[in-house]
């Protein structure tokens, strides 16, 4: 008989999620561990939880999720659970507080359909958040020239910094996201500001010479850009492919389960940005 | 493969029912999400959850339930559910905090059995309760002649005034629990009460001309009504068929976990009094 | 169809244990309701859902387990789910907050397998804790002298008094952990104390003349025993036959699992230390 797979879902918010619940019941787990309001200091003990119950070679079942509305404290829950792990005695572990990495996962992928990025001028506006930060690596990776925009050009700035650290040779400039120069000359756009705030208006885009594909994960209006509808999905506007967010969600939906359904076929795994990002890849 | 059958429990309570929780695994819910010491603020995330995870034609898989010991929190949260739903986006919900709906069912179906509600005189002791006014609501869409009792005339009066709004040309009379005379010519009493307070003493029953049937919903001494024990089940004493607590539980647990099983034929419903009621009336 | 197999977990620490759920999963139950930071008063109710939802011969499929970190809090715990059951209307339980019975019982079974316990004499350091009194209460049940061992001698003095209360007839004495003499002329020790606090230091046993077993329960270095490893299992340290706290760890799961399984064979099972060693003793 195969050992249950068990995901521990370790959520900073006082209510775990239930998304986050349904999403993994959906991607075939078969028993939930559902943690609400868990603190750094309590994830050493849930994690040895999950450590010395199995066999080393039946670790792999068990693996640990850490989701939640907060980034921020979902990283620090995340650090807390690597270490609590030593030598082989560790789980897979997958982050997506608040839909971060396999919300950028998806954008970028979009855009990768229609435009290669390697070289691509790409603008991400509001590009300084949690989501717009791993676009902003995800898309440096893959060689795209990046324009991080921001409220303030100081936060595009720091935003640079960090992700050259992360990204060596990364190609990032910092901008205000009201420079309407931003998105000029840009083969792509990608607005990851937050619901009911627009970014660019209505008539924007179609002035923007060059731009191919553009993205907006806002779906509460006022959209981030004007010119996007949120269920766009690879929709043209003029020349312009276009995608909201509920057109990019499917894709979202769809990296999410896979990348549950891989963090049990191996009992060291990190998904974070970058191999979230990969998994989308190959579907 | 069909989808898991997920109920998202939401209890006001610090801890989730585990009464609620077994009853839904044996009514065949796959995987419950049982949620304690959830406020208004925290429902629209957690049904945001429900409705955004799976296909329009998938969400009759995941539905709500509400249930935990205060009802008045429960209704709070119903409608928090309710407001967080728009267009076809929403999921099936099941109200049943403190087991008022189920009960109140129960009770009225077990006076049905043997009088036929339609212009019948009913009297139900302790009325203003969460379980009192649900089971007048449902004497009064019968067509049944309502006698509402309370401790004070000013309560079963506010009883009557709501019920009156909701059941229009409801046939209802404002009582107090202490006037012998509320039950005197009834055709039936129920007794609502709290556990172990006596409303009508022992050897009341046989001088009430005319009483057919009598049920009393207290299972803890001393008793509502001190002519029935909490295990009579259609049990005669003299002319009087009576019912308790306990006689009275089969019935309501077959009606919850009917209705629980019913959550999940649609996407749409809501199951409160009347529809948990019209459920029990099919078994 | 068969009832599935529940176990409500209680737990008074905040977070409900994932060791315990990951343990009670690959045991067989089918689903597992936990709960944390779970108060006393909260438990009458939380029992009453487990006894008042499945008939009478089906209340053996529903189960409670007691655990988390603090003893004292899950025996308070267990005591109220004892006081809320009532004549034939009760769940099976098993205490095993902080694994103290199950490793109580591993490692009295381990020096079982080398040495008759019936009037052998058997030193048990850091006598006084969780674990330590459960050792003792198992050791003198098989009849065996046992020297009880702790910092402070009245520390030992009033277990000594506590166990020969629950054992009429115990051979008990008190000592002191740093008394050399308390290993002297013993057939086995048995170390119980917290992680990191060395009890015997490297060498020492080695001296014990007569001495056949030695078991340290503490994982962490320093270790109880300077002299034994963590992972010693059976291993022979000279003439003394040596158990670490993993190497012991292998049959504290296998009690683990047999006790849960035990527990949905009956509804009136109370498994506590002796009813687990019992069922060690049976594997």
């Amino acid at each position: 008989m195969s050992l249950k797979k068990i995901l521990v879902c370790l959520d900073a918010d006082p209510q775990p999620s239930v998304f986050d619940g349904v999403v993994a019941v959906d991607a075939g787990v078969d028993v939930l561990f559902r943690h609400g309001a868990v603190t750094t200091a309590q994830v050493r003990d849930l994690v040895y939880g999950a450590i010395f119950t199995r066999g080393p070679q039946e670790l792999k079942h068990t693996a640990v999720f850490v989701g939640g509305s907060d980034v921020t404290a979902a990283e620090a829950l995340c650090k807390a659970a690597h270490e609590a792990f030593f030598g082989p005695m560790r789980v897979s572990v997958m982050l997506d507080a608040n839909g971060a990495n396999t919300t950028a996962a998806a954008a970028v992928l979009a855009v990768r359909r229609h435009v290669p990025l390697s070289g691509a001028i790409v603008t991400v506006l509001a590009g300084t958040g949690a989501v717009g930060r791993r676009v902003v690596r995800l898309l440096a990776r893959e060689g795209a020239r990046v324009r991080v925009a921001s409220r303030k050009l100081t936060h595009a700035e720091g935003t640079c910094d960090k992700v050259s650290r992360v990204v060596p040779g990364a190609d990032l400039t910092a901008w205000t996201n009201e420079n309407a120069m931003a998105v000029e000359g840009a083969q792509a756009v990608i607005a990851c500001g937050p619901p009911g705030v627009e970014l660019l208006p209505k008539g924007y885009l179609a002035q923007a010479v060059g731009l191919q594909a553009a993205i907006d994960l806002n779906a509460v209006p006022a959209h981030g850009l004007g010119d996007v509808a949120p269920t766009d999905k690879a929709t043209h506007h003029g020349e312009i492919v276009c995608y909201g967010a509920i057109g990019v969600g499917g894709t979202k939906m769809k990296i999410h389960k896979a990348a549950i359904a891989k963090l049990f076929t191996r009992n060291d795994l990190v998904l974070d940005a970058e191999e979230i990002y990969a998994i989308g890849k190959e579907l």
